[in-house]
């Protein structure tokens, strides 16, 4: 839909970011807009994960360029457009890049620096893990405007407790990294200046582990989330048998056994 | 079933509570008997409900007159009719009020000022925000009578962790207000001296949100917890597409791009 | 499978356990092997376990002996028949314990004096309550070798918060008591010299209950977890008038009107 000629993504997408070879760094660059979701940079985010997804990158980190980490969507945008039919289309473009998220073989990382908020806090939630500088902010305050976060209280309500979230969702609040942290919507909080290095580390453990224990482990955690715990562990029992039969595994078991490091090579990112 | 007549509603009800225009506070008014739920006040409570539910008022606060915020269901009423027909209908009225809340298209805030024990803790539970005292403490006691608190558990179980709700639950023990609010069971802990400054604080912000954006949020919180994600994000998608069509929400968007306060006279409550 | 003959079970039995009658002790003996659930150790249990749900036993405890809790699956056994046939049983055999405890009629206590990880963390978090001492660690390794903790994660993401889970399965990291706690995995962190008693305390509080409200309970509670609320409320308030026809509750409502203590002598354990 928008149709203007555009040089560069507004995605700068780094390979083997922190030193960390397989780990990819995404990084929404339109600091002057708090990196709000325009379209054009939802097409971006999209393309881009779409590419890792089909790639041997081994982690993905979602950075926002400037002092924001993502304002949500683009509301000039939005509101140029007034139809219903557009804001389905929009909400759906977006729930779908949510999705592509979850969905995606390699675990993903927010990295929060500062303010995220709506759907830039809907991103957030919907990242398998997140780690903010204590400068990070929380909220869904688009009730606020008169727009309750609808899409964003999707995963914000399976990432928090019910109360907490419905609390965030009425009142536009903010909650801080600390705040956010208790509530269960980030992992780790660290001082800004050790963001990166925090960052560098928890990617580097992951890129340790063998990429179909990852991968696998990913895709079942968030499938059997939505069952009941009895088919739950019916897949998880598959998903585990077949996981052993790795060479990776079967190597890995072996070393243990040994007392010796495993012997991955071929699984180098 | 009560068949004696009644003077007056157990029910306090108080319009403009807190000087807001907009929030209806219902007083518990049995506080000799802890304010229990006896049949007279679970329907005064579902008559209240009911009315406030077709009225333009925008928020609800539940509170208990006297030392008790609620005592859970009236003992001596319930053991003075010792049969199973008579067990079913009262858990299902009881359930047919708990309903009431989370379907009332207003927000609906627990005041707890002193103990919440059995259906009273559910009653918490049911309420889409609460806010303490830090004199309150809450009990699912009922199996020190060898009553296990099984329509408590319900929306216990949805706002607690597995382990500390079926912890409260097997032991009956009290948790004080700290910890019920580090378990998720209630928003924010204030001196009892601070509870209704800290209500009019909460139940303000909320009033001055657009009241289609706030109702249809609400609605759209609960339906959606009950779904797989991807019907989740679709229902979701199209309430917040409908939402954003609104003269409020467009207004308020507008404004924001103006860097102006909306002009939402009408809404006023 | 394993054919060759035992002469004495793995699992030790403690009947009246803590000095309290009705509690007991299933205590996993392969201290050297860090309590691994070798197949014969998985099958003892499960004898153990399917006895006591039979039995008229009020609380069982499961701990370990020696320096860990539960090292998870043994893995020399398992490497040694690298066959999906074989991983498939084991998984299944290990999910049928789990699925025992949480079916069992009796609470089961996790008592965690060490290292619980892999399905050692599963074991905790399958079970009821879990008191764990402040030297009590807690991970799901398996990633670490290569394989990802698939069937553990089900309990896992039924106890802790979304990121929290997922960052323990991708990362394999130890968390130690306190933030076991915190995330929900356990319910009490004690002192390790305290923890005997503090077991003491939570099973004797669950045993001086009336049974029939304890076992109706538990089964009401994990069956109502997986429905939607309508449907559990409907569920919880079957139970709850046919537990309140139990002559221990109409004698416990009762002596709670008379100021008096319930004379429940028949169920005395």
């Amino acid at each position: 839909m928008n149709a203007e000629a555009r040089n560069a993504s507004l995605v700068e997408i780094e390979h083997g970011a922190y030193g960390v070879p397989g780990v990819v760094r995404l990084t929404m660059n339109r600091p002057d807009a708090f990196n709000a979701l325009s379209e054009a940079l939802l097409d971006d985010l999209q393309t881009a994960l779409s590419e890792i997804g089909r790639s041997d990158a081994r982690v993905v980190v979602i950075a926002g360029a400037g002092r924001a980490f993502c304002a949500g969507h683009d509301l000039k945008e939005m509101r140029a457009a007034p139809s219903l039919a557009y804001y389905q289309a929009l909400f759906a473009r977006c729930t779908k890049l949510m999705m592509t998220i979850q969905r995606l073989p390699q675990p993903v990382i927010a990295r929060v620096q500062g303010i995220a908020t709506a759907a830039g806090c809907q991103l957030v939630a919907m990242c398998d893990l997140a780690v903010a500088a204590d400068t990070a902010r929380f909220a869904v305050s688009g009730v606020n405007l008169g727009l309750f976060c609808a899409t964003p209280s999707v995963p914000l309500s399976r990432n928090l407790s019910r109360k907490a979230a419905l609390e965030m969702l009425l009142t536009g609040d903010f909650i801080d990294a600390v705040g956010a942290k208790r509530e269960g919507l980030v992992n780790r909080v660290v001082p800004a200046d050790a963001l990166d290095a925090e960052l560098a580390r928890l990617a580097a453990s992951i890129c340790a582990k063998p990429v179909e224990a990852v991968s696998a482990g990913k895709g079942l955690f968030y499938r059997q989330l939505e069952m009941g715990i009895e088919a739950a562990y019916q897949l998880a029992g598959q998903t585990m048998a077949c996981n052993m039969m790795d060479e990776s595994a079967l190597e890995g078991v072996q070393a243990f056994i040994d007392k010796r490091p495993p012997d991955w090579k071929r699984d180098a990112g």
